[in-house]
């Protein structure tokens, strides 16, 4: 009927700049994120995700489970490649961490300010260091490392300009320089500690007299590597395979930031690719193309997205090569953020559980009766921080609205599908709205909204990003028919009571196709 | 076109004992549930959810979602009841737990067994004493108390029979008599000493310098009363309404046991209903009679369901009244295990918070201007303890089978709800599987199994419950036909290719009315 009614691209809004905190008050305002116990002052690096909030990280979970085990992608060979889904639990035996790497091995270098008493992860710092002179070298932590070392050069660069120096990361920086760094929040160099290992990983005790040390786990990876086994032997599936798994991890940052983006307690998405080692190079390929695309499925504009090949001097040691989707979320402007790494981990992994636990992940190809432990692909995205790429590029500034802008959530992603809106509190329309609700609410998330100014309800459907509202008024009990608002162009039209529900799934695939 | 092919109703298998040795092993072989860290010898209380088994777990979570959030139910004045979801924080601010009594205040009370250095929650353990004699009282832990008691008696009894003896909860047992008990593993008498507060929450510590203790949520419930503020501020709701979370819960019981009914790690559906007092008692039945018709909307025989109201000594001080559902789980047969605790909270939670946090929790009636803090009803479900009765409900004893047995599993439930099996490997069969396939997959979970005995692969389906089983033959290049086995009766007829889909649709839909 009406797809041009829905024709506003996604491009259109980024020409507005978003600031963050914008996006931070309006997801307190109307329920979708608010600060964990709120009431108590908070707790730094735990976020509770509200009404809204709660419908669209499910909204983006639910898709990512479709796309990979309901209907996962068509594979090189023109078959449908199998993956089986898993949810492991947080809490395993200590022996997994220590198998992987995570505790006893290496952990996160730290360095402590000895003027702030602050703390700061080594490979989140960039130093800024003057081409030519012997003036201090300055700190800045990454993801927002240039506006925060123009304000250090303000200070502390007698005039220069950002251009007037270079950049290494601290991690390449000898300890005998550290001497010359202005830490990030000091005001005198040589504050910094040299790097010391420092464990993110939550610890606590279970047992009935509390005598073992468990961790929560910080990746939900290594939850798939332990049930590999009891996987192949009792699902029906070959090498190559796939376990998918979302759920939640934990890691104790030491400086929790940007909202959603980095915190303690967070949720991932991660599926591990078992396959031959010949074939790992061409996996690794598919699984970035498949990613790409599904990273473009959410409703996020391709500009704001870049695919990136890891440099060697990058890579974790066990990593052959790694890839990664980055946003350009608001804080990072015009830099990216990490949304999803695809690492292609060889047989790291099983072979380091085989050898602490003493069980074999060899795979006995049944044709070729070749014995061999698979190699992982290791498409691994983040669920909350998509959350927050989707949040961002939703928001569209909009003057021309009473409220001044609107989310432009791809349909599949808006928390609500369409709300019902009764003009008045009488004359039966209520009860035509309700009865209008009762008919659509199995098939779609709907909101019912019987009372105040039809202004002010649409400012909210506005920004909740919901896209269609239907409203009821003093017509519709003669010629029952009933209003139709396009949240993206704000047009209205009449249609049909009787058509509403057809309409709806009509309309929304529609504007789910751009 | 055929719902009397489905007829086998679920009353009949209840005839047949099943023993839970028969249900772990089929959830490990079919991969419904491992041992957490198998590999490593497991970790004691912890429980992965393999392949089919986090799929049954989220056909449960949707269905009490769909029917909570999304469809929530009609009200005694008919018109559809307000909820909304939630989706807090594991880790909140430590005050959160002491407002709500679980650290610092109550802690559950625990007895140590002198002799064996075992540990007991007291509220768990049921004291046999002999109703004749000064015999030694015998102590067994709930759940299975009979039986074991059964074993004890027959150790330490003198030829008595179970009937010589009168129980009474160790809670209820003065600490004077406690001489005269034998523990649960102990060999005599007296080794028992008295109950000592015990906190049953995981403890950890967060921050740069890992400076604050906190804890891992004993319940989703209190991240709902934290929330109840900014839900009401931010979602268009008025009381009464409702709050529903479904997320992971941690105690470190003192004896996890019975498979996944007692864990360290679990979920819950816990929903709370914030309403005027006056009227707490009107939904407190209403929301009874509505947790009664969801259980049975899962496919488990109403005869091995309970509702049973607790008497006035089960009660927790803070709670009115409280209501149970509970299921006959074979370690409890003839007894009930809880599913589901319906309680009457009155508006001790959002006092206690209002009181620690200084935040007010009262509501203003925007017609009648009363203000009140709401008065709580609270129907908290374990989704987890959800998943085990419907993996008991399920399990049905056929020697007609080549498995013995199959999982008459509701089709909302089946993690597989249909499978499309070629019956060899050539003659363009997995061809057309396949297509087949790819024309269902966006409206069901399927299964395509393209090698193996076809004999083995209906038996695969029987023990993961698949409704319908779709076979490719010679005869449908020919005719474009293909085979249905239905599970139940074993039944097989012929339809056509082209109708499989709509087939599939009317046929699940039959099969879920019963």
């Amino acid at each position: 009927m009406s797809g041009n009614l829905n024709s506003q691209t996604t491009q259109e809004h980024t020409s507005h700049k978003v600031d963050m905190k914008d996006i931070v008050s309006l997801c307190k305002r109307r329920g979708f994120i608010f600060q964990a116990s709120d009431i108590y002052g908070g707790i730094n690096g735990f976020w509770d995700y509200g009404p809204l909030g709660v419908e669209l990280k499910n909204n983006l979970r639910d898709w990512w489970w479709e796309s990979m085990v309901k209907c996962p992608p068509i594979g090189p060979d023109g078959e449908p490649v199998q993956i089986v889904g898993l949810d492991s639990a947080i809490i395993q035996n200590p022996r997994v961490w220590e198998a992987s790497g995570h505790v006893g091995g290496f952990t996160d270098p730290m360095v402590d300010c000895k003027e702030t008493k602050l703390r700061y992860r080594a490979d989140h710092l960039v130093i800024f260091i003057p081409k030519d002179s012997s003036e201090p070298w300055l700190a800045a932590p990454k993801d927002d490392e240039e506006n925060i070392a123009e304000k250090r050069i303000k200070k502390f660069g007698k005039g220069k300009s950002l251009s007037a120096y270079e950049t290494k990361d601290l991690t390449a920086i000898a300890v005998q320089d550290f001497d010359k760094i202005i830490g990030p929040d000091a005001s005198k160099p040589g504050t910094l500690t040299e790097p010391r290992a420092f464990n993110l990983l939550f610890e606590s005790k279970t047992g009935a007299t509390q005598d073992t040390t468990v961790y929560l786990r910080g990746e939900t990876a290594q939850g798939i590597f332990v049930n590999y086994k009891n996987t192949l032997d009792s699902a029906r599936v070959r090498v190559p395979f796939g376990i998918a798994q979302i759920g939640k991890a934990f890691r104790n940052e030491v400086n929790p930031r940007n909202f959603i983006f980095r915190s303690r307690e967070f949720e991932q998405m991660e599926m591990e690719w078992f396959c031959h080692p010949s074939e790992a190079d061409k996996w690794f390929d598919f699984w970035i193309e498949q990613r790409k695309k599904w990273w473009l499925s959410i409703g996020v504009n391709p500009d704001d997205i870049i695919f990136r090949r890891h440099g060697d001097d990058e890579l974790v040691f066990y990593s052959k090569k790694t890839f990664d989707v980055e946003y350009r979320f608001p804080f990072t402007d015009p830099g990216f953020g990490e949304l999803e790494g695809i690492a292609y981990r060889t047989d790291y992994d099983l072979n380091q559980h085989q050898e602490y636990s003493g069980v074999k992940m060899e795979y006995i190809d049944p044709i070729t009766n070749e014995r061999y432990v698979p190699h992982v692909i290791e498409p691994a995205a983040g669920l909350t921080r998509g959350v927050l790429a989707v949040l961002c590029a939703a928001y569209t500034v909009d003057p021309n609205r009473p409220s001044g802008m609107f989310m432009n959530f791809h349909p599949r992603m808006a928390p609500i599908k369409a709300a019902i809106l009764p003009l008045t509190a009488k004359d039966g329309q209520p009860e035509i709205a309700r009865d209008l609700y009762m008919s659509l609410r199995n098939d779609f998330m709907i909101e019912l909204d019987i009372k105040q100014n039809i202004g002010k309800r649409y400012a909210r459907q506005d920004e909740i990003g919901t896209p269609f509202c239907f409203t009821i008024d003093n017509q519709t009990s003669e010629d029952k028919t009933v209003t139709v608002r396009h949240r993206n162009t704000m047009k209205q039209e009449r249609i049909a009571l009787s058509s509403v529900k057809s309409w709806l799934h009509e309309n929304l695939a529609i504007m789910a196709q751009g």
